[in-house]
This record gives structure tokens, sequence and C-alpha cells, in this order.
């Protein structure tokens, strides 16, 4: 952007050492096959002359671009600011910067932005919006376009991607309201095309299983979005049904805040006449009435792995892939409390049609 | 990242179209001057061919990168997420792509990101990171670097900047304040280096005046962070001196936050003993109790115009400095009521060295 750039030749003439020299030093990724007294020297010079460097060049030298591209399907969805946050931390320390990139939550604009993050030649690809099926995404790893999934993964594994132990977060909240005394359990869940409601609905199958708690139909809501109103709509359809429960497990804190709603509407009483559970720990639920009881995930922990995992696949030249998994814990407020003697959900039933709860 | 690349004279060669047609239709900043019928076709081979743009190589010879560097000072600061996305959608829909920076709060990483920013060629910036005396941001505009403001601006208007009309949101929180029958009211504010809390504590002291309502230095803290944690400090400072007040206009949610927290120990209650405004209106502050009366500001507007300035800015050799102000809406929910028959919270002054509020 201005007139006269300084060049790397600049620098090395100044200070007598070849070319070469400076532009290892320049580029992080180097920089460590130079004394750390001639880098210094570079990068005092380098600072004195006012040089920058020009990526672009170097990039269409070595065939790198240094960036790498983010897409998440909602930035303002408070999941996934920590996670960017900390991919892009990761990034910057490597020497590589980040292209953000938000989909609104729809498959074809995913597919015209990694278009054109792919015709910006990122060096690679770091993705939160990945369905259990994706030709998509299969289609980039067929394409060896190097890539990580976050918080979200693919059915058959084939991809490199850190997610959530999501098994582990349900157990942890059923085996905590079973400690407290529930055994009608309704469960809120989300879209079955996410990995992250799939594994959660299966686990909460496997708690009820393992518990010996028999799975009451008119219970269980798979909604078709992780959202306030999704949540509110479950609850709303559940108590519609008349079938009795005294605690709520729901697969995210959205999902839980709707059903905080339904409950309010229908003056029921939270934690009083029915425990709710939360999934994520977003920020500002340990500020609601009552605070949520619910999985702390390492959000930030989540976005450190992705890039970490991504820049070990750019050094080297095949990355097998692989799953981390981070186990999330569980954070107990005041949402949950034992169940109330006589369940005043119970009275909500319809007549004769009405289901009762399996266990009485 | 695959092995022959399909180029823009393949896709010109199978239509019969000369290479600078298919060039025009390919950058969405030119595709206008090429008729629709031709534009069309060249998009359909392009896409069948499986072409994707080399941007790099066009930047080096149109001289641009197509990219804008976004700088915010915390992602995981609930304000700018749809800033940020908004920004990213309009820039978008140019044919420009966003690099996203998160300065931590630093102005040294604010310095070393921009040089990399710079050194990547990016077009432009928008920068939510101003200072109001803020000597970095002026030498890029002497340096000429397109650039835009959002939300905070420096001290002499002369960089194109997108901020809300913090005047206006002060004077709505206290007429709101003033006509529940408030004249004892507490001020939070922020570091007096950020343009947002300037201009806030400017507006309450000229509020203050022109409702006749002497300033009671008792009663008026800056904090040195927009935390909730600086708020809580605030407030137990102003119940500490004794003085007596039965409102708090804080001059962001988060300090408003605070003071829930510090209300809470003291077990005073919002709204019945001290009311409570805040200013953001950030998600989730209509889920606390009480929920809070604030200020909502259009961030989503603030990116897109942003993002507007700068694309304008890029279209034409000189763009003349320009400030836009948007108007923010007072929300009136739980936490603002009249004040109590019998402030309790004038007891708590210490023996005789206590300030009494200058209002009987």
């Amino acid at each position: 952007m201005r007139k006269r750039k300084v060049t790397i030749e600049d620098i090395g003439a100044r200070i007598g050492v070849h070319w070469s020299t400076v532009s290892r030093v320049l580029n992080p990724a180097t920089r460590s096959m130079v004394s750390e007294k001639v880098g210094r020297r570079v990068l005092e010079t380098a600072k004195k002359l006012g040089y920058t460097r020009n990526v672009l060049a170097v990039g269409l030298r070595d065939g790198r671009t240094y960036t790498v591209g983010i897409v998440i399907p909602d930035l303002t969805n408070p999941l996934f600011p920590p996670i960017v946050r900390a991919i892009e931390r990761t990034l910057q320390a490597a020497g590589y910067i980040a292209i953000l990139a938000d989909t609104d939550n729809s498959s074809s604009n995913e597919r015209a932005i990694i278009q054109t993050l792919v015709s910006r030649r990122v060096d690679g690809l770091i993705l939160a919006t990945a369905l259990r099926k994706d030709e998509l995404i299969e289609s980039y790893i067929n394409d060896q376009i190097p890539l990580v999934l976050v918080n979200r993964t693919i059915k058959n594994d084939s991809a490199t991607a850190v997610i959530n132990d999501d098994e582990l977060g349900i157990k942890l909240a059923f085996e905590h309201l079973v400690t407290l005394g529930h055994r009608k359990i309704a469960y809120l869940g989300g879209p079955m095309g996410m990995s992250t409601s799939y594994a959660r609905y299966q686990a909460f199958l496997a708690a009820s299983r393992a518990h010996g708690i028999p799975i009451n139909r008119a219970l269980v809501v798979n909604a078709a979005a992780l959202t306030e109103q999704s949540g509110r709509a479950a609850v709303d359809q559940i108590l519609s049904q008349g079938a009795s429960f005294t605690a709520v497990l729901a697969a995210n804190d959205r999902l839980a805040l709707g059903c905080y709603d339904a409950l309010h509407e229908k003056d029921l009483h939270c934690p009083d006449d029915v425990s709710v559970t939360g999934f994520n720990d977003m920020p500002y639920v340990d500020r609601l009435t009552p605070p949520l009881t619910t999985l702390h995930v390492p959000h930030d922990e989540m976005g450190t792995m992705a890039a970490s995992l991504l820049l070990h696949q750019l050094g080297t030249s095949k990355a097998a892939a692989k799953q981390v998994r981070l186990r999330p814990s569980l954070v107990i407020r005041g949402s949950t409390a034992p169940p109330p003697q006589k369940s005043k959900v119970s009275k909500r039933k319809k007549g004769s049609r009405s289901r009762r709860s399996l266990q009485s």
C-alpha cells in the first residue's frame, strides 16, 4: 500500500547476510534454522527499515498461502466464539492466519464458501459444519484437502476431528438425575443429521438401559433445531401427551432454556416440580433463575486442538485420520434437585387416553 | 491443491470467448460488464470443468487481494459476534473475504496483528479496537490504508467510523429513571480511553444537568474495565462510602450484571430497593432475574454499515472521513421500577464521615 517496498535483499545487504537467510528468519516455520543472534539482527533491521512481508509473493513461490479457512454454522451461537478464538490464536503463533466464514446454517452457502476458500488457495480447512452424512466433506477428503472437523464429525470416521465425548456427558447428567432419585426422565434432543445430537440420543438410550429404566417414547423428542423455540415446543408436546416426568435431560443449553420457558408458562417450578439439565455451559447460564446444571465443554481446548492437528497435517505429507474426544465435566447448579413427593406434572394427563409413565 | 488446474483460457476455449471475458465474469466486481447470457455460460462452464479461481494470481495482477482484515478486542465478548457476522456477510456478497484477528485486548498484539495483515496485502481494515488517542490508527490513516472503525472511534474524528449514538442512549436511560421518580442515580462507567465510555460519561453529566440534578461524586465510578468484576467492585465502593441512591445507570450490560451481584450480596433487591439499567442488550439479559432494562444497540446494522463504508472506500480513490451514528432504543424490562418509599441503601452510611445524597 506504500510506494517503494523494502525487500529482503535490502535487509540482507544492510547486515551482510544472504537474502535467503533473511527469508528463513522472516518465515516463522523456518526461523529455528537460523542462529538466534542472526535472527535477532534480521528482525531488528526489518523493523527499522519498515519491512512488511509480501505473503502473496511468498505463497506463489513455495505454493503456500499460510492461510486456513474456518467455516462455522453461526458465529452468534455462543458455542463458537471460544472455539474460533482458540483456533485463531494457535494458527497465529505458527505464522498462519484465519479466514472466517459463517454459513448461516445453510448447506448451499457452505458449498459456495468452501469453493471461495479453495479458490483463495487456503492451505487447509477447519469445519464446524459437518453433517453425519456429508458428501461435500467426503469429496474434500478424497481431493486430499487438509482438513479438520471440530465439534461435529461425519459418520464413517474418515476425517480428522476434535469432538466432545457426548456419551460421557449424557452419562454424567443421567447419573446425576438418577442419584437425586429421578426415574421419569424426559429427553430433549436435536436433529439426527448432526453427530452431536445423534451421539447424545444414543447415549440417553444407553444410560436408560444401564439404569434399568424402560424408555417411555412419550417422553422423548428429537427436535428439528437446537434452539430455545424448539425446546419450548418439545416440552409443550410432552406435557400435552400427559405423560408424567420429574426431570428433563436436554441435549444442549438452548433447548434447556426453552424448557424453562415452557415450564414457566404452565406454572411449573424448576427444580421443585421438574429438574432440568443442559449441555455446553454457555456464558451466563450460571446467572439464570435457577442457574442451569449443565455439562461444561472445553471449547477453548477444542479450538486449540483442531488448529494443532491441522498444522500437523500441513507439516507432514500424510496424516492419518485421527479422532480426539475431549471430556466434558458436570457443573451442578440450582436447576436440579430431588423429585417432588407428588409430581404436579402427572396431573396434566388428558382423560383415559393419557399414557402414564412406565415407572410408578 | 489438485494436480492440473483448469485455467480461464480453458473455459474461454470451450465456449469460444476470449479469456479476458471469462476473467471479467469470474470477478464479482466486473461481472456486470458482460452480458447476462455470456455470464451464465461462463459460470456454468467453469462449474462443469471444476474451475477454481486463483485469487492469489489475480491479486498480483490487479494489485488487489480481495481480503479485508477485521480486528476485534475479544470475540468472546457477546458484543462482537453479531458485528463480525454482518461485516463478513456484506463483504462476501461483494466478492471479498474477511480475515479475522482477535487482539485479546492488548495493544502490542494489535500492532503485531495489523503488521501481519498489512504484509498479507489486505485491501483494507475494519477495526473495533480503537482508543480515543490512538497513534497506531492515526499512522494507518496517514499511510492512506483504507480503514473503517466500528463501535469505537478516535478522538479527532479523522477516521471513517460507525458508532452508536451513546449520548442518545444515556439520555433515554436517564429520562426513564427520572420519569419513574429517581433522583439519586449512581453511575457505573468504563475506561476513559475508550470513546464509548468517554461519551457515555459525558452524556451522564449532561443528562444530570438537564434534569437539574447535581452530580454527587460519591455516586460516580469510571471502572478500569467493562466487566462483571469491575461492576461489582464499583458498586461495593459506592455502598462503602455510605451515599444514598435508588438507581444505578451502568454504561454497559456487563457492569450492570456486576451490579446485580453486589446488590444480591448485600441483600438489596432489584428493582424494589435499587433500579438498574444496562447498555447493549446482550443475548440472554432478558432471561436474568430481573430481566435487564437496557439499550438495544443495532450491532448487526453496525457491521453491515462498516463493511459498506469500507467497500465504498475501496471503490473510489478518495473517500472523505465519515461518521455514521446509529440510534439505540430503550428496552424496558423488570430491573427498573419507582424508587422505594424509604431507601434501604441510605442506611449504609458509615458514622459521621458518610456523605449523604445531595437530594433528600
